[in-house]
């Protein structure tokens, strides 16, 4: 039997836009400054903050109040340190979004795999997402992980007793999603979302080999799915 | 076969000091004002926050910085804002320091019952916590969860096949950890620790049962698990 794992950021439902837009406001808000410069700075404070947060959006919140205080000289004012929390909470409260088609793909693929989430980020965020999904009821498992590298995948193909070949990982995330997941000896497919965060770029030559897929949209992943299965 | 779970935080090791700490140096902070108002309108913000950011540092770091802004009329310094943020860093790097006594506990125990952690709070740090308390080894499961309600009992004990008359529940905080297993009709063994959060104090005719059960010390808990088992 063949398990099949789901990415949920940008897999299933929409998540970069949220960020891309608090991005957007962090800059008309700092706006003495350069846009480019301010995306530049922010970027180095989001990853030198991921050893110490995490993924999420308390984190990326963090981030961005020490950005305006690195770029302000400390003298970021309190009213913007309010707006920018205050960004956060509605980050965290804005509704779930499905991707289109997405939950079509989810219900064809429950009628013939079991289907588990596998989602990195924040624990209480997440789990709020994927009961606003509605889509929880199309998974037998859900793993919220705080890092998707090798060992994760090989935890989670042992706790469901599945081998290697046996497990089909699919996100938007060539680093998260696709790469750990063919190292651990799984296949992996690749669905694009429309935006990449930087810190998501691989080389291509890394996506060779017989278990890497690529589809355009969720909607093909029925039929990959029953191709593979054939073989 | 009973299952022991166990809480982690002021369960295994301290973790309310780190909190009671940045209060503390928070007050210093603010020195202008009373430090019975601060304390009393910061537990008002974390608890409005909870529901939007849930536990864990990032959360009360954010609380911190609003509360802050509140006492200041937004006039919170930058620096003091920066400061604040290097406080939660800091809190997240911070060594776990056992409490006196857990190892031994825990490896005595480990010898008798399967033991599953339990505990809620940020994944991310969590884990990181488990891994640098060099306990990892000696639990069979992990479960990291957001809230610890009657649900989230009965999930767990679904999820390792356990009766709740077979499942235990260990911990500092009636609240969580006792509360919620008794009603989910398990046993729960409450170890009090030296400091109590104001959110966590409880009605004590609540604790009444033949599966309730408290003691002084983790030390303690080998022997009344194996008196349980041999009634």
């Amino acid at each position: 039997m063949t398990l099949v794992a789901l990415d949920a950021d940008d897999t299933l439902w929409h998540n970069e836009p949220l960020y891309r837009d608090a991005r957007d406001r962090f800059c008309a808000l700092l706006s003495r400054h350069d846009p480019a410069l301010i995306d530049e700075h922010l970027y180095a404070v989001e990853r030198r903050n991921l050893a110490h947060f995490g993924y999420g959006v308390k984190g990326f919140v963090l981030s961005l109040i020490e950005t305006g205080l690195d770029l302000t000289g400390d003298r970021l004012d309190g009213t913007d340190v309010r707006t920018i929390i205050e960004w956060g909470r509605e980050m965290l409260a804005s509704p779930v979004e499905l991707l289109e088609g997405a939950r079509e793909a989810v219900e064809a693929l429950a009628t013939q795999f079991p289907l588990i989430l596998v989602t990195k980020g924040d624990l209480f965020h997440q789990e709020s997402k994927l009961a606003r999904s509605g889509l929880g009821g199309f998974f037998s498992g859900v793993e919220i992980v705080s890092e998707k590298d090798v060992q994760t995948y090989r935890t989670v193909m042992a706790r469901y007793g599945v081998a290697p070949e046996q497990f089909i990982m699919v996100g938007n995330s060539l680093r998260s999603d696709v790469l750990p997941a063919l190292e651990a000896g799984a296949h992996a497919v690749y669905v694009p979302y429309e935006l990449t965060w930087v810190h998501e770029r691989v080389a291509p030559e890394l996506l060779d080999g017989a278990h890497y897929h690529e589809i355009e949209h969720l909607r093909e992943l029925p039929a990959l799915l029953r191709r593979l299965e054939s073989r």
